[in-house]
């Protein structure tokens, strides 16, 4: 069974909790709790929340010690659970978990045995962990950590306040801005995608470039972003990739993208602001998408596309169009019996 | 041209071999072999085996000095090659490739330098490589091996028997069954892919859970597992899972699944036992899969799925509906010809 | 903004650059550069380069110090840059590029601690990065470097003048030749995907082959190829291929293959020569394919494939078929209403 974190080494009593999100107590203020549970699982010493009618149910039901509730769904004075009464349970719940985030004591300090080169500059209040390595000419901000088994490469500057997780390869010259998590495993800079073809085969066009990463951007786990070819590939403010996803060479995402998981954006194409790209989605190279776009999970990319368009498809068109173009598709075998029957029809006619 | 393993160390005379699996030799008893190769490519001093007909001409003319035959093949009295005979040729090489496995000396021992915080507790004969990391109040339980450059976070619980590869990455709170095997670089329980979008950007969501893996479940490469948001993401029993492959948070995978390669899972959604997920499948999130489902390779599933569906396409469909389709879908071409013909007599006729 | 590599700590005459790629200059020849940038963002101090008529306009505008310019584009006797007129521009930037490169110092040495097995065989002139481990009775070829936080399995051969970035994972007995690259976190030699099914469960098979990759290969981040069951998995000569790469169990790969990112290629399918594989593809076990075969991105191939075809789809057909099929499927809406409006008008004539 889930257990919550580090919360069973902690104890918290519900007039506590309510303190946090000006709540208001039904029941016994001294309730307490030592770990959080989806409410469908609650057990005596949790905490859950239920935020919307059709959860209701375990508000008679449910087994967890305190349970945070939105006002509208309160029907009686009291409950098996200590209540706390706030206006919108899931924000309050978000609220409170972002505290416990806090709460907990981040590493820092230098572990051994790490390799950290003479001539890098590491700010203040760091963490560097054991079999970390962190290449010459490097500046690494303050309140920022660095896990272990992680590669900074030479010339590497990443700002403050960044996660960098266990076993990330940042390669030479790439720049992360402030506030940036990268999690375990993803490349940073390696070598773009090109080849001149030759005919004794294909040979390296050098991969001179980096990668910029603007501040308060999340990377999640196993993604790879390719250094430009001249110049950079370029990660906007607040853009936020999943797993697994592939950006290559030259290839420029705006601010607050969306990228879901196993999609991949080939070369040098553009993305604008506030875009939602699907999981599995694959863009090619060399083209430029808007604002505000939204494209389906395993869509194609292989146009140009304007703000706010949605796309579905391989290769894809209008979310709407290829949703009843699809549903035809689904149909063609009955249809070609159609137009068969048509065609037999007319040809008895003709015969007559 | 490919050698078997560490065999070249060793040496099997024919009998010895015929011993392990009950078999009757043909021809000299002490043909030794120190390799074992495909049947294709046999040379003096190698093992090979046929199961299949269309397979048997290799038993007049391969040059193996070893060769286990099924019964059922067998129509002379003697080969160039010593013969083993068996009743199922397939079955028996695999059990004598099992034996192998075996007899293969297992790495135990604590590697210099490595890192093992010493609140963690480690079961008996475990292997620990070199630049290995244990965080504080791990358990790894006996017989376990953690190679060289694997990252265990805190309070991670890791069962007996269990192989955790090269450079695997796995987040805090954690649990791992017994007999589990995890491939190189693959990362368990880094964050879920959940924000929300408040006007200046989005806002990280906690993601507080973790992930179970339970018993006999074997892991690709570079594949990715996220924790839960609230509670686990969970990979149940004897599972297996190919190479980089997604797995959101809060996803649920029962018993005996097979996932191959490049494949996702988007989070909350839920698969019952016994499943066989094609490669580069998509499945988005909050959606129940059954049980014993198959779903074709490049596959999207975007919704609900019963027991046994058989099931092609983005989005999918029943595999015989789309395979129909698709016939007709490959002959639009056509198909819009005699549309326009019909229409064309059609007005003639009108014309008339 | 991108400031080219280490150059900044370099600086170059126009009269010496145009010394290395037989130029001829017009304007200052001892204006000095320190970087290199796209023509787009060029500025004082930095070189550039302009091939093509639709850069043109950069002639007069640019800020670059000194530009490299393809002959038939001069019209004027003087301009704003130095001026380097070469035949080709492209390909003397490429040249100059290529000697950059060439001209960076090359890590050598081995850094402490790295673990280094003593059975086994390091050549002249290697590096061994921190953190980076060698199992017993490896081979590693002259002028070879692996960077840190490497894994090399025992018994595993790299050939001559190799890169083997950081955090790579290669498993026991593979094969590396000379001159091949590998990308940060690629995973070479895992187990593959084979179990036999039980009423229990599913049995592992013993995965007992190896990975050969040979000269010339280039291969991306964050790939996995599979050792093969028996035998070998091989990437043949010159081969490229691009991240996020899954190559399965038995896949033999020819000459000068380049495959891009995110393709998968089930298990014993076999390529010939020249292919071109694009992003996204997905290939079934067990087939063959030709020499010169181009797949479009995100296809899926399903059957043996004849050399120079050229498939786009999933599963794939001739790529022009499925172009214009695709256009009638765009339009599937439309066409089912001209096939009622006929049915309709049948009918009323019918019922006349």
């Amino acid at each position: 069974m889930w257990i919550f974190l580090s919360l069973h080494y902690m104890e918290f009593t519900a007039s506590q909790i309510s303190g946090f999100i000006d709540g208001e107590i039904l029941g016994n203020p001294d309730a307490t709790i030592t770990g959080v549970s989806p409410i469908e699982s609650g057990q005596k010493g949790f905490l859950s929340f239920i935020a919307q009618d059709r959860f209701s149910e375990y508000l008679q039901s449910s087994d967890c010690s305190v349970l945070i509730v939105s006002k509208k769904l309160i029907t009686e004075e009291s409950y098996k659970s200590t209540i706390i009464v706030v206006e919108d349970a899931y924000l309050s719940f978000q609220v409170l978990m972002n505290l416990y985030e806090k709460l907990q004591s981040k590493k820092t300090g230098i572990e051994q045995p790490s390799f950290s080169h003479e001539t890098s500059d590491l700010g203040e209040n760091i963490y560097l962990g054991a079999f970390s390595y962190i290449s010459e000419n490097c500046k690494i901000g303050d309140d920022s950590q660095i896990y272990p088994q992680a590669y900074i490469g030479k010339n590497v500057k990443i700002g403050k306040n960044c996660i960098i997780n266990s076993g990330v390869k940042i390669y030479d010259y790439c720049i992360i801005g402030d506030n940036c998590i990268i999690h375990a495993n993803s490349v940073i800079g390696s070598d773009g995608f090109g080849f001149q073809p030759t005919k004794d085969g294909y040979q390296k066009i050098p991969q001179l470039g980096n990668v910029i990463i603007e501040d308060d951007v999340e990377i999640g786990s196993n993604c790879t972003i390719d250094r430009g070819t001249l110049g950079s590939t370029i990660i906007g403010k607040g853009t936020k990739i999943d797993n697994l996803i592939q950006i290559a060479h030259n290839v420029k995402l705006g601010q607050n993208n969306v990228i879901a998981a196993q999609a991949g954006i080939a070369g040098s194409t553009t993305l604008g602001d506030w875009n939602m790209i699907g999981g599995q989605v694959g863009i090619v190279g060399h083209i430029n998408i808007g604002n505000k776009v939204m494209v389906q999970a395993q869509s194609g990319i292989i146009r140009d596309v304007a703000d706010k368009e949605i796309l579905y498809g391989s290769p894809a068109i209008s979310a709407g169009d290829f949703r009843r173009n699809y549903v035809h598709f689904r149909n063609l075998t009955q249809i070609v019996k159609r137009l068969s029957a048509i065609e037999k029809n007319n040809k008895n006619n003709t015969d007559v």
